[in-house]
């Protein structure tokens, strides 16, 4: 049984438009290495009640959750308090993330903003933070991450081994230059007779080529067989009208 | 009374990590130069299901909605129909679309495929696409528009005038060479003290530098002067932590 997953970024920066969100693209690969499928994806403010209504809403219908962002030391990080509140359990100082946390700062440093971060919903468990210490924690089946992007990919790194393994996607991709609109009806064809297989088509145009129209015609499954006999049939049809086929990375 | 908006990505391309979605971060510049909110942002797969449910969800809570994604000529760009499924409304060819689409190419290559981008859900308005010709579409308070950036951007710019209009949210950013957990503190006593103001904080890291641990203090409202008596506060804050806060852009 394939696990599903989703990712709920969490910051008012991203929603603003000053910051453009990359954390959920490479949770999306990540998972897809592993043979989880990202199912969803959402972003909401710094705000507490919608952070609480979203987590409850997609751990109640993925495996798993990844949330990115607002756990640092300073006043708009409310993360972890949202989480407590969404699960219904106390918060307080973990002793294992308060030492930790401590032994980083020389004596008389570790001030209340920084013990913040060692404030962790009761019953979670810590995720090691490799880059800069302060960690992030897992409830239920929810992972709650840094928002700064090498700080999240460390801490997915340090979940990996604990995650869920599936048949991870395989897929090829097809780039023809022709327009979507003429190999459309071949692909839908396509598509039907391959039922196994997901297809999507990507347009592009290219200024200044010869045809500038053209697609990336993807095909995704868990079959490597099938999605191989679907791209050598795709291979075919891009033939039959009179392109030349290129498989791509 | 300000807008709230929600962005609404659909694509299975986006979720399997192949694409990075770009287009919600331009539109939520667009909109916060308009003076409307960016409340919330999801991303669901091509499946006609999530789309009627997310769309539903947000377009009950947002005064506006904007989608962008599926509405090419493939088998696997079914927006157009699950809109319709979502406004419970019917769906065909739009006579404008169609003759618009029909002039478009030469005599005999209007096929089916390219006629699907004519069907447009009963009761909804055009929106043009100057790139590439085939239409976006406005129903109710839901803005439906293509997934590949350049045309997306062009169907913004082609539905601006006709949006509300806000107080845009002003914003001045204030680096400073000083670890979060440093001004933590005085960052949420400043918040305290102004209200009208949102204080995010945002950390980096810079190898090499004599102080490598600093961060981004953002400062946003609609008050302009408000925006600016919290500014200087702050900058007189990192001064008085023995650091130079510098205005950034």
């Amino acid at each position: 049984m394939t696990s599903t997953a989703a990712v709920l970024v969490i910051g008012d920066e991203i929603l603003s438009g000053r910051t453009q969100d990359t954390n959920t693209n490479h949770i999306a690969r990540f998972l897809a290495a592993l043979g989880i499928d990202l199912k969803e994806a959402r972003v909401v403010p710094d705000d507490r009640c919608e952070i609480v209504a979203a987590l409850n809403a997609l751990r109640a219908r993925h495996d798993l959750v990844f949330t990115t962002g607002g756990i640092g030391p300073t006043h708009d990080d409310i993360t972890a308090d949202a989480v407590a509140a969404a699960f219904n359990v106390g918060i307080g100082y973990h002793p294992e993330a308060y030492a930790l946390l401590e032994a980083r700062y020389p004596p008389g440093e570790f001030n209340e903003a920084r013990k913040r971060m060692a404030r962790i919903p009761h019953g979670a468990a810590l995720i090691a933070n490799s880059v800069s210490g302060a960690p992030g924690f897992q409830i239920g089946n929810v992972y709650v991450m840094a928002g700064v992007p090498m700080v999240m990919r460390a801490m997915l790194e340090a979940i990996a081994p604990q995650l869920p393994r599936g048949v991870a996607v395989q897929s090829i991709t097809v780039e023809a230059a022709v327009p979507e609109g003429v190999v459309a009806a071949g692909l839908a064809a396509l598509q039907k007779a391959h039922p196994d297989v997901a297809i999507g088509s990507y347009p592009f145009y290219r200024e200044g080529a010869a045809q500038p129209f053209g697609a990336q015609l993807v095909i995704r499954g868990r079959d490597g067989d099938a999605v191989e006999r679907a791209a050598q049939a795709l291979e075919a049809l891009i033939r039959e009208l009179g392109a030349a086929p290129q498989r791509v990375k």
